[in-house]
């Protein structure tokens, strides 16, 4: 393996829809990113299947054989049981010991990876978990990075100004901006508005060396005028699901219109529900990055499909390019 | 006054345009509603300007003169000071006074409506701050209440629990609904899923009398699940606001797609944003009701239009119609 290459591990069991579209992904992956390698696990001879029918290239690609399986509604602490040959453990394992491996994506049980992540490969100091980072496309031109998008449920102000440090290293990393417009989730644009974990996190953050815009209320996913949300892990989730729900029941309403029109009628109708679906369906546009780990983990959507995979390899391959670990190590450091 | 008659308060001030939309929306009122009457406070000779020009029925129309108006930047306290002929001021203490006066309509400050209410109106038992519900349209057939959509910051689990009670009667009362269906705010459907105060919260409002289905997540205010959806002031209004952007970007998505196309083509356009406007335009729909007040407040947006108050006044009406205040008492004594 060449010197420039990079090496990521996928976990390709525990998505919903078995190893298929996972090893689809990463065959398109392979096409569009040469010096890209892969660490596979889970059933090796289904998987060398796969692959062999796509004439893939196995000089890049690699084998953690097994057949056991996280499932999605099993306890995140079942990683320290019976589990110890599951694709996801062996993943973490070999991300671990492997100082080629620059990080690693799976579909499987968010819980599970979770606990994983912080027990296997270890945190940067001062986190108890890890921030999930979604980069959501819905404001148009931009990304806008939600963190915490549902990890860290009862938040101190103190985690929320990590969030925002970690926010910034991240669209710094992902999308090469030099200094990202970080905005506090709340319900007022005014200093004083929030509740008391917001209102205490301001005063944090404020005192950071970032480029602090202030509260932001909930509009702000779409509106284009942050790149970094901060927010604790409950309200990040709802916002995250409500958006994306909020963009199917557009299509939904713009589907519903169509009543036998005409072919330019159904042509323009399929063009608005393509935009609706660029800009609101975040599951096609790659995974959420745990921030805070010690290597990149992106959790894909569990409904990930081959278009998702290929699209966490280019995030992961982006924020190792960037230097993002090292980026964030300094950055918590502040 | 006849005995059927409903009398509604009115503060003509303190709305983003002045007090015309707030006279045009009760012009159009007097005549959806033969049965409702009007005391209006406001700049009088101005009122009057404006339904002699649309030659309304002043014999349901009075008025309280006052040019005092309670600005939007006005701190809450605001109303104990200067401002006791300020026209928010005067309509809450007329509503007090007068038993004939069923409930009022503000397009003015929200934290001076929420402190008026509180200290002129009086809540019920157990209460510090009222409720806000919002009847939200997006989920298409069915109205969905979101309550508390901004009043309360930091709530404790009893405080969800009496949302939970107040929520129930108010789609009751405006839906006529039986047995509306109650969905707990949070991050998952499974049981244990939320924060600290979500499933503290969960284990008192499923010990009620009440059709509590369980967790709901963000996606719940389109998805149709649920009548009422419960959470704290701060989750409420950030999903609530977070919703109408995600709205105004579809119906912008919509509109980017048009160019130069046929006629057909634009009114297809025109259809699809009417759609989406109907659904994710709250502002249109009426106003957010207070839960918790003794008299009934609904508070119409900054930006009200004539429809608006219009679609106020109905929904004022139907509460009164279905008894909603002394249902609401009957409930938080449960």
């Amino acid at each position: 393996m060449e010197g420039d290459m990079r090496r990521i591990v996928i976990d390709t069991l525990g998505g919903d829809f078995g190893c298929k579209p996972i090893a689809l992904g990463v065959a398109e992956a392979l096409l569009l990113n040469p010096n890209a390698e892969f660490v596979l696990s889970g059933d090796e001879k289904t998987l060398r299947g796969y692959f062999e029918a796509m004439h893939a290239d196995f000089g890049r690609l690699s084998f953690l054989d097994t057949d056991d399986c996280i499932a999605g509604d099993e306890p995140p602490t079942c990683i320290f049981g019976a589990h110890e040959r599951a694709s996801m453990v062996l993943a973490l394992e070999y991300l671990r010991d492997n100082s080629e491996a620059c990080g690693m994506i799976s579909a499987g049980n968010t819980g599970a990876l979770m606990v994983g992540s912080i027990f296997k490969l270890g945190l940067f100091g001062g986190l108890k978990l890890p921030a999930l980072s979604t980069a959501l496309p819905c404001a148009g031109k931009n990304l806008v990075c939600l963190v915490d998008c549902g990890a860290n449920m009862d938040c101190k102000p103190k985690d929320l100004a990590r969030f925002a440090l970690m926010g910034d290293v991240f669209m710094r990393s992902i999308q090469g901006l030099e200094s990202p417009r970080i905005g506090l989730l709340s319900v007022g644009s005014e200093r004083g508005k929030g509740n008391d974990l917001t209102k205490e996190a301001f005063k944090l953050i404020e005192a950071l060396p970032l480029n602090f815009i202030g509260n932001v209320e909930g509009g702000a996913v779409v509106d284009g005028s942050v790149d970094v949300i901060v927010a604790d892990g409950f309200a990040g989730n709802i916002i995250l699901k409500n958006t994306e729900a909020a963009g199917k029941r557009a299509m939904a309403l713009v589907s519903a219109v169509q009543n036998g029109g005409s072919e330019a009628e159904l042509e323009l109708i399929g063009r608005i529900r393509e935009r609706l679906y660029r800009s609101f369906d975040f599951n096609s546009q790659g995974g959420a990055t745990f921030l805070g780990t010690k290597k990149i983990v992106v959790k894909a959507h569990g409904s990930a499909t081959e278009k998702t995979i290929a699209a966490c390899v280019s995030q992961l391959l982006r924020l190792e390019s960037r230097g993002f670990i090292q980026k964030l190590r300094e950055s918590l450091t502040v």
